[in-house]
């Protein structure tokens, strides 16, 4: 598995041990996790936080995306997709798209590589969070 | 002209004078501004601060958005429309498309109400501040 990819759980399962949404993200570029981030809804109130969003902000300020790869936990909801094709980051790396479908159909009908893992371990993760907290995680869906 | 409105060029003009990107926002809920914000790139260093994501991260956790208005100076980008989509925002009020298209189409795609006012105020500033930090600019829209 890759490093990307290990280090969005990693963050995920941060956010989750401090009582958050336990979804990751992780910026790559040239093999190299330049930044990571998780859902800060519930830590800090932020509710544009999403995993994406958080893992780009503390990527700072990036002359050029075209040569990063996105790793996230869980598919990418219609904000963090919407960056994604804003930024202009051609892959996404997502850890599952059972327990929430996202928009992966409008990323890549803007041209965006989108490879899904499938991964249990992020799929059993959600699938327990969204079982024992459905009110907030109908929050951070805007449902 | 609509207070919603008047209040998000007073952010980008706020943001202009701190030596930043000239958009700001507002987000009203039954005629009342409950938020405002302005781009942040240069201010924070923060890629995810376009003007509409920082007046929703200062409005915090909301609810829902389905009984607001977003306000904004300019087209919103990629990111900005997603996030629109993303919380359900049933209406946006964009003062000028002229030096930046956006994604009007995706938005109106998804059922959201664009109004777009093509106010000469914001457009000159936004061709003012184009045609005199180009990098910035460039920057700021990932080209």
């Amino acid at each position: 598995m890759s490093e990307g990819f290990e280090a969005a759980l990693a963050a995920a399962r941060e956010g989750l041990a401090q009582g958050g949404i336990p979804i990751g993200a992780a910026l790559v570029r040239g093999g190299e996790v330049i930044a990571v981030g998780h859902n800060e809804r519930v830590q800090s109130g932020d509710p544009i936080a999403h995993g994406e969003m958080a893992a780009l902000r503390a990527a700072g300020r990036q002359r050029t995306y075209r040569d990063t790869v996105l790793y996230t936990t869980l598919a990418p909801c219609a904000m963090c997709t919407g960056t994604v094709i804003q930024f202009k980051i051609p892959r996404v790396v997502v850890g599952e798209a059972r327990t929430f479908g996202g928009e992966l159909e409008l990323l890549r009908s803007r041209g965006v590589e989108v490879e899904v893992l499938d991964d249990e371990r992020c799929a059993e993760m959600m699938a327990d969070f969204q079982r024992e907290h459905p009110e907030l995680w109908a929050e951070d869906i805007a449902e």
